[in-house]
């Protein structure tokens, strides 16, 4: 099996660091030689790299959850691939793995990158990254958790279209719950609808608020809120009481330096005695299992849908977080680098 | 007892709806016969009126947790009292009660009013619309409930020195928490450090946010909030992870017309993982006695300290939420009608 490892292989690195949403311009693509494993070691080959929109914080050098990748550093990224050369024992040849392996051909790695192992051999790879990875986990445990759903609620779900929306709403129409979609173009309202949605609305048709307000008279139970920004302002004023909203991501903050001013919820929250609450995925670890679990039996027995929007080569990836801020993919955005 | 009833008496009424914070103006008082009492009915001799920063909102036409007071209508008000008269079996003569019994001397009942029935005799009757009412309730399960401290917790407080935040703080300290308090001058920042608060600072010595920054270096796990606006601002950003802002009021606000624009909140709230919710103590109605039971033991055993800021007639009602909105009072602001 060590014939496949090559003398070299490809990496993107940070060169310039942005100060919004990262621009193909920001990186640079470099070759180096494959090292020599030590003892504990282990050799990755990356199949699929995940680009999602949290990627655009790990760069930021703004109060964040991580610390930013360093000038010249291969961006971070989740990704899957196999195991082609070992000195580890707990991930033999062939192990196949889901982890922190960046924008890289191969990753030279000790465990801690790794995620999750996926045990199921008739697993597609590139599952792990989305509806079986961070996307469908994070619709899991923001809506389950956080969001709190109960049958007969009204849930909104902001960018619904989205790897992860999408994931919320088909899991909120399965715990009964009536379920409105707000996305951007009639290409992401229809695939909303199509999931089951019962309603789907265009934002960029403008009128969002009085769209939204004629579709919840009783009000909004649980927002999952992905965007921030306008799309929230328009949801807020409309929550019922005892209301749950789930921040999940603020996709539609360009900068936050300076920071963006916005309505005051302190008095929606106040009125309608609801709760606002950000959550990380990675901080279920502990409970990825139970998630893995329920999102495969749901797709399983055909009730949660997905989608992949691959792009092929590693060259596509340095432009890719941007794209996925214009709104340019449908489904999941992966980048494959094995055919 | 009945003669003790007299043929008339006096009422404060709302005359024009206020835009902002209610001043003097905006009310009038009038006196009424007395009204012969129907079957079920009984009249309550008031004591004490109660003057909170939340009666802004009850004469407020935009939307919040109340039908507001209408033009001609008493103003509403908590308040305190004693059954002069009844034609009601479980109101008799002598009771002692608290109740929504409006700005004036005399109110005609009929049981729906009532909130709590003071059954202790030696409780002075003040103390159910204060460190034994709505203030101490709204500090107890805002705190405990909402903001959920643990032992070791830097805890935050706005409006520290007032009613409820003097017992937020109190009721923190006792949880084993650090305790902050943010209140405006010197003898309020004097008072929290009397109390027990840990660390107390003046807003209006301005340069809040390095002041607290200092004070916090940590970060923030629960924040009770009674101000919104600037305060709140330069607290959020302070937010340890897993933090708990408990939103209990908006007192810096002056008006929702136009809706007051602020730094957003979703990043911090997701960043650090942070809960923001806003509580109503009346939410907490079938729980009341549990609080009561609880402040009454820490008043007992010296660990829970209050004041009063008592004016004397009904004609100074009027001017009193404005002068709350001022900062005005030193402690519970309270309207006495009987020497």
């Amino acid at each position: 099996v060590t014939s496949a490892v090559p003398l070299q292989y490809r990496q993107i690195f940070l060169r310039q660091r942005p100060d919004g949403i990262p621009q193909a311009e920001h990186f640079g693509i470099r070759t180096v030689p494959t090292p020599e494993l030590g003892e504990g070691q282990f050799l990755v080959r990356v199949h699929y790299l995940s680009v999602d929109p949290a990627m655009r914080g790990w760069l930021s050098a703004a109060g964040n959850y991580f610390t930013p990748v360093p000038i010249g550093g291969v961006m971070s990224s989740f990704a899957s691939g196999e195991v082609m050369l070992s000195r580890h024992e707990g991930y033999p040849v062939g192990a196949r793995l889901m982890g922190m392996f960046g924008w890289q051909e191969y990753a030279v790695c000790d465990g801690s990158e790794v995620k999750r192992r996926i045990q199921d051999a008739d697993e597609p790879l590139s599952l792990s990254l989305g509806i079986l990875g961070l996307n469908g986990l994070t619709a899991y445990f923001g809506l389950m958790d956080v969001g709190r759903p109960i049958a007969g609620d009204t849930v909104v779900v902001s960018t619904a279209a989205g790897a992860v929306g999408s994931a919320v709403g088909q899991i909120a129409r399965i715990q009964g719950c009536r379920v409105i979609g707000i996305a951007g173009g009639p290409e992401k309202v229809r695939w909303c609808k199509d999931i089951g949605y019962d309603f789907a609305i265009d934002y960029k048709q403008g009128d969002l608020g009085s769209r939204l307000s004629a579709l919840c008279p009783d009000g909004v139970n649980v927002y999952f809120d992905n965007t921030s920004g306008e799309i929230s302002d328009a949801v807020l004023p409309l929550l019922a009481v005892g209301a749950r909203v789930a921040v999940c991501g603020t996709a539609s903050v360009s900068s936050w330096s300076p920071w963006p001013m916005g309505p005051r919820v302190a008095r929606h929250l106040l009125v309608k005695r609801a709760r606002m609450q950000g959550f990380l995925c990675m901080d279920y670890e502990a409970r990825y299992n139970e998630g893995i679990i329920a999102l495969k039996s749901w797709i399983k027995r055909g009730r949660l849908k997905h989608r992949e929007d691959i792009l092929d080569g590693l060259e596509r990836a340095p432009g890719s977080i941007a794209d996925l801020y214009r709104g340019d993919n449908a489904g999941k955005r992966l980048i494959r680098l094995v055919a």
